[in-house]
């Protein structure tokens, strides 16, 4: 049985990243971090907790990499460049195994944008853990939820309504190739760093659809003070989802389904035709609507006629 | 029965400290911080969780008090200064009562040194709690662990062994006076924030006593490839402790026990005279012993004595 300290030492040699802006790292009190001049420090914190976010018994190596991955969808819809993490796993036993899982999906994630974990803390209880994950932006380049303007173009990037398919396909205990890959898609999502930053001094307005479409635009709409109007027909659907679902509940994955990791944002119109080609090398993006005056989101479903959508998204207390 | 939203929202407003530095705070994917130029950032991470670090049906206002205490003395330990925090909230139920009560107790302490709540994350699960906690220095200016040297005087604030003993008064249901203060003690500690202020440029190495006096100045030892000396009469005990344990056991709390959250640091001989002066006003100090060659940490018993305390602290996956 591994001790808390063996546990940090674990995860600390399985996610090592030589960062010269970090002064001092795991195994003092706190890190002690460099800001580039210039730029200003964006933080974001996210929970995940078994029962809630995941099931018992998922792959340890697969929430490593999800935890990390959510927390970078939140740098990523700010345009900001990661840096550094901090980590608290809550474990109800010291397993030497599941941690070496856990820190190889980890770690295999932070490799990519050489994100160091400069911190954190192992504790005894139910499994559990938080990221809190900081980046950076020029001052004053952060995109935000409160710049959309009316005429703008509503913008998505990848494809909508895999992470809720696949749960779906999970819950079902479909097997097939195509429920393979919606599942894959649910448990490691591909958070749009590349995009977010390519997005800086175009977007308006951008945000993450980590509690679907409408509910996240939503958000965008009511901290800028205007409505949206999508359409269902031009929702970007993966062969996956459209293989493995008929196309109402397709959409509906689409519109309301939680777990995409995609970047809904906005852009003046003037620059809408350059931004497919702005996004080719990450992910793509795809015009699904506009900002109109007014409040809320309306989908005009494949009809033309305006949908409510029942399930507009996700409470994490709801009943 | 609130939702995540309203829950959000009423600890932002409990909370709201106005900070210029603050450029975007709870309401988007993540904050958005301006650093002060020539400094650096100073990060920690804690978490909480019920059953393992507190008692089921422990007060709200306690516990919110408590886990920013805990992170505070992180940043006290550095020298640091506090500025923003990050929270991560998992609870069972939506309770609107529970979350004032949190929010008062943490805003209390958030209040004393202008630290902002700028994000975080509620999420349904079996109660537990992360903070994120963000400080500064000058450039160059932490105090770590691993700056101790031979000939350094080691000091403590405060007095040791309280919170341990009122965790022993807890269990053992006693309700004296003397007992409800030292429980007051380990439900409402002072994180030494001024005291580690003081300290930058004078003390050599700090850390905070948070698992124990012998096992945390163990880690100074190990970080710093030195030894240390401590003598058992010159610890500073409260009348408190004193009265309701005999000497021997209220050593022993002072020694092992750990949630004391003073500050153990070593400062150089010649500056040891001018310590209790510079920190009479933040919590005194006492001077309990010295840094020698070698590794670990011994105790010089009342009687002259080497000890071995049979209980060097905490481990939390220890059995």
């Amino acid at each position: 049985m591994a001790g808390e300290f063996e546990l940090i030492e674990r995860l600390r040699q399985a996610t090592r990243q030589p960062r010269e802006d970090v002064r001092l790292d795991i195994g003092d009190d706190a890190a002690v971090l460099a800001m580039p001049p210039g730029h200003e420090l964006v933080a974001a914190l996210d929970t995940m907790v078994e029962g809630t976010h995941f099931l018992p018994g998922t792959a340890p190596d697969a929430l490593g990499w999800k935890l990390l991955a959510t927390n970078l969808s939140d740098l990523a819809a700010m345009g900001a460049q990661p840096a550094w993490a901090m980590l608290g796993l809550t474990l109800p036993r010291a397993d030497a195994a599941w941690i070496d899982g856990f820190a190889r999906g980890f770690a295999q994630l932070a490799a990519r944008y050489r994100l160091a974990l400069v911190g954190g803390d192992t504790t005894g209880g139910p499994l559990a853990m938080s990221v809190a994950i900081h980046g950076f932006v020029p001052a004053g380049a952060a995109i935000t939820r409160h710049g959309a303007q009316v005429g703008d173009v509503v913008f998505v990037t990848g494809t909508l309504g895999d992470g809720a398919a696949g749960l779906s396909c999970a819950r079902a205990l479909r097997q097939d190739a195509h429920a393979q890959l919606l599942l894959e898609r649910m448990r490691r999502p591909t958070p749009r760093v590349e995009a977010g930053l390519a997005l800086r001094g175009v977007a308006h307005a951008c945000i993450d659809v980590s509690d679907g479409l409408v509910q996240d635009l939503g958000h965008i709409c009511a901290a800028s003070g205007v409505g949206a109007e999508l359409d269902a027909a031009a929702l970007p659907l993966s062969p996956a989802l459209c293989a493995s679902f008929d196309d109402a509940a397709a959409r509906r994955f689409a519109l309301a389904g939680g777990d995409d990791y995609e970047l809904c944002f906005c852009v003046p119109a003037a620059c809408a035709d350059s931004v497919p080609v702005l996004l080719a090398e990450c992910g793509g993006a795809t015009r699904i609507g506009r900002i109109v005056a007014g409040t809320g989101v309306r989908v005009r479903d494949t009809d033309g006629a305006w949908l409510k959508p029942a399930r507009l998204g996700w409470d994490h207390f709801a009943p």
